[in-house]
């Protein structure tokens, strides 16, 4: 009942985290790491963290071929690649849990706005499943495509769905300001990643624009059950890892904190990864780091008839790679959280 | 034409920037440090960056006495201190410009409700001028006491005042989400204040209840002509400086850009402090770190009718010792600038 | 075959740490966490990384009654408390692991002097066996009473005893430039320890009078059988774990990389938890954070005869933590990596 | 009395840091910025910190033109560079501070074997003058050429020199363990610099193969009045700024505190800007950080008769454009201290 593994895009930070989290789960037998730029090369010689314990070479990025001889396929690549690379008959072979942004959106026509780029994938668009487990999970389990939500999307929609649900917000106010640690944007020798430049500072970026809200935006609309708009400004944090999504909406008129709190117990009562603080106990991004779990409180704003409320992940774990080893466990019908028992360590 | 001052509360973080800066003012002639817990000790013995620079021993922090022997008095101690040992006979000696947030406030009710401690300073509290420079030059000209506005409000205030002042903005819809470096909670020894405790991780605190609020709000109505609530929440970020206030509101039916960049242009194209990015391109706290500039920029979301404005800081220059000399310089006739034509510094 | 341990000092940060680890240990049942200014509390109001995992409340810190009911003691306490506390009949109860410096040196003057007070409990130290693990194994798993080295100590020491125990150095010429992350100073209110007092600086501290010192000398003085003493500099730099050990030495005339080479091999050949990098390829203290290795590698410095030999550790894990979940390991008979499986993460 | 530069590199770190202080500089009148890679954009688009300060735009890098235009041209270019674009008539015309390499050792066979690169300049290489101000002053004020130190060998060289002077170290015996924040590597987008592979992490490089290791060698050696080779770590600390150099080595059978604080105070007694720590007191980058500062502090390490000395700089002034500076005060005849008053800010 083990199953053999690929992850195409294994040398970046995401990547890089899924062979980490993998190589200790119990139901994975091999693991082929797949990488342009490092074909050949030790795996180790670029995360020597891996030193002694994965020394294999990486392996050339033909998804066909890696699809053939994988039962999972984990893609990692920036977006647009899978969009032309991915076809239906690698879904057939095998389960693909796609890490980039190419098939998250149902319609492609949005995704082809927002990302400036043709979506070559519109034939197997419909087969995607988006693999927020804690939304959908029983399509999940069904599905032989996941694609697998961003870092921003997972942290606000986890942080702002009970509400949307049980009509406790007035679903046209909706603000998220969110702040991301530097390991978000990947590790590419870009000048805005440089240490000086990230290192003592914070700024807002893709304020209105930031390719997450599309994502956002349709999976709330879906809980609502209307169409939804957000405002939304990222913000780029001196931290390695971690997201905290501080929402605002206004409440409904019968919104307290009894039903605030009813809200969130009934969407995640049971869940093993989200902890909820409740009414007045903020999430702070330094007690999920290193886990798969999203802490969730909010406060009241009574004075101005507001909620604020606040979601914290991990942003390499449940906003990429933990999320998607939860979803290859969902969809192999393994224990949710095998592989996934990783204790936040503090300090870290 | 030089002036002799003092500074209680110098071993502070806010006091000893400020004899930082005094020490370099072309008007300054002698600096008085005072301290409670370091009377005695060589200034420097607690800030070495002043070694052979300011040698001086900590004097004690006698009120009346230091008054009498100085042109200029800088109160930098925790609120609650000033209201009791702050007297009209003080004040009818030397200029007083003080760093707390007694006598910001016009209502002494106000006062007591949000700092939970009665206000002992009732009998002089009108004569307190609200030391935001760029909103109130004229008063703080003819001025004798001065308070000098915290370092959230500064940021705040100055962001989003032209908008209301324009009426381009619903003012019943601003929310303020404000990001702050440590050294904003002081050299003082407390858990939440440690390296390991702060580093690495981001936080909201003081949602809904941040003692700047009731500041904010009292400024910003006098601005807009009519009672403002807003919504605020700080944030802890792991750096050593710097405010980011990332303001939202709805649009004024009539609002935009031009419109918006005129309001900005009325209301600070002369200034000195003030740089305007215009839309578009949003500021972040390296670029005005170590200077007393405050930059702001914004972008229009236009899918939401929403402006999103943000403004930058040093908290500890225009949001506190820096500002605190730009009313020192206002209130004695300098050049507004002397002192404090320190341009940021990149990378610092 | 499952064993109850209590830690005595759990709120610390080495204490969390250990109880971090000991939750997921496939052979421990019951954990007690004691505390001394936390009873009653629920640790996880302390430590919320623990939430949902770990909700006990703090127990009391008496020492003896704790004994009585566990098979494995921790005790995690500031030097000095537990030379008065532990007693004859709590080593016989239970096995005990002391993380503190009270037993760790044979010669309890030796202690004294460096410590700067009495030594109160020179009638069980002659049973503490000094758990560095690597160089002690056979003494550690005959043991009742462990002593757990110093994180400088366990890095300094692994790094250098190959060299002296196959005589490849000159051991009089021994010097030690260690840097280590703030978590190093505790969980403890102090000036030094506040984020912008740590924060973009770094310093040296305790050079030459380090209490670590007597500890590394006792240990490489058994390894080369001579008395040596080490110049040794500690430095504190902005981050939160790891602790780099740069050392350099004079080479003995026959030493060249092959004869080091196996003298490493010799040694660590076969250890878990070492992993040896080989000449020309230096650790980082990245590369093991959150695990419980220990990274070595070197360079001859052939122009002045001298080697370059680096260790990098964990603080918080092989220097604290997890050594003594190590030596619990040995002497309770586990497998020596139980609990301590955790693969370094990056970026982290 | 004012003179017109140019910056060649201006958008590098250094050559930013070193525009931003001339742009205060009392007898700077125009200041030309070139840049290889921004021509005709506005300089403050790059380095945002300038805007409303030094909006003009960058000029090209025509070694000779600027030259005819300029009483000193600063050239903050990688090495190798400037051997070749820096011709005898270049040097007629103008005053030339050069803060490359490329000219800072007399001998240009010892350049072309560390650099690994044939040295084009060897023509006017005897022009060069050494510019550590404290150690050439008169020469300085001679030369028509200097080439400006480098960072970790300003530190190395003004730490130890008054040692050797005085001939109370051993001189073979020297250890140079050097500590560098991340700006040391300039604003290049390599992986080796990003956030994520510096922040949180410690590492040492160039061990024994160093550039600036011929550098401290040539100038100790001249100090010393014998050949010295020195071992040489450089360290990667996760900080903006800052150097901090700590150097071991073998006391003289007669260095006692007396001799060693004499033989600093005869080398530094009257410097500006060397502060002397004096016995048991180090320094910390963070005190002279944004300052053109050298302090400098040591231990006696008496138990193995050795003194550990260390120096601290911040690597972008001292280190780089502050000293580019005091070189042209020194040889345009200013104040060596114009443009050079900032003091030291805390915290920053």
């Amino acid at each position: 009942m083990k199953v053999d593994v690929s992850i195409v895009g294994a040398t970046g930070y995401a990547g890089s985290e899924l062979l980490r989290i993998l190589v200790s789960h119990p139901y994975v037998r091999h693991i082929t790491a797949a990488s342009h730029s490092h074909v050949g090369k030790q795996f180790s010689s670029q995360y020597p963290n891996l030193r002694y314990i994965y020394d294999e070479q990486c392996a050339a990025s033909r998804i066909p071929e890696l699809a053939a001889s994988s039962d999972v396929l984990f893609l990692s690549l920036p977006h647009g690649i899978a969009t032309t690379e991915l076809t239906a008959s690698v879904i057939d072979r095998c389960k693909v849990i796609d890490l980039s942004a190419d098939f998250r959106m149902k319609d492609a026509d949005v995704y082809e706005k927002w990302y400036k780029t043709d979506h070559g994938g519109r034939a197997i668009l419909e087969q995607a499943v988006y693999g927020l487990c804690e939304l959908h999970r029983c399509e999940i389990a069904r599905a032989a495509f996941i694609a697998n939500p961003g870092c921003y999307t997972t942290c606000s929609i986890l942080t702002l769905a009970p509400l949307l649900q049980a009509h406790l917000i007035d679903e046209r106010s909706i603000i998220i300001d969110a702040k991301s640690g530097v390991s978000g944007a990947g590790r590419n020798e870009k000048l805005d990643s440089l240490f000086c430049e990230c290192n003592e500072t914070i700024k807002a970026y893709g304020v209105g624009t930031h390719r997450h809200i599309p994502e956002i935006e349709e999976q709330l609309s879906m809980v609502a059950g209307k169409n939804i708009t957000v405002s939304f400004a990222a913000h780029l944090v001196p931290m390695n890892r971690g997201i905290l999504a501080t929402c605002y909406a206004n409440l409904a008129p019968h919104a307290d904190a009894k039903a605030i709190d009813a809200a969130f117990k009934d969407s995640y009562g049971n869940e093993r990864f989200i902890r909820l603080l409740g009414n007045g106990v903020l999430p702070e991004t330094r007690w999920v780091k290193g886990s798969n779990f999203c802490d969730i409180g909010y406060v009241l704003d009574t004075r101005n008839s507001r909620i604020v409320v606040c979601g914290a992940i991990d942003n390499l774990v449940k906003g990429a790679a933990g999320q998607a080893v939860q979803n290859m466990n969902i969809v192999c019908g393994f224990a949710e959280d095998c592989g996934l028992e990783a204790i936040p360590a503090f300090p870290m």
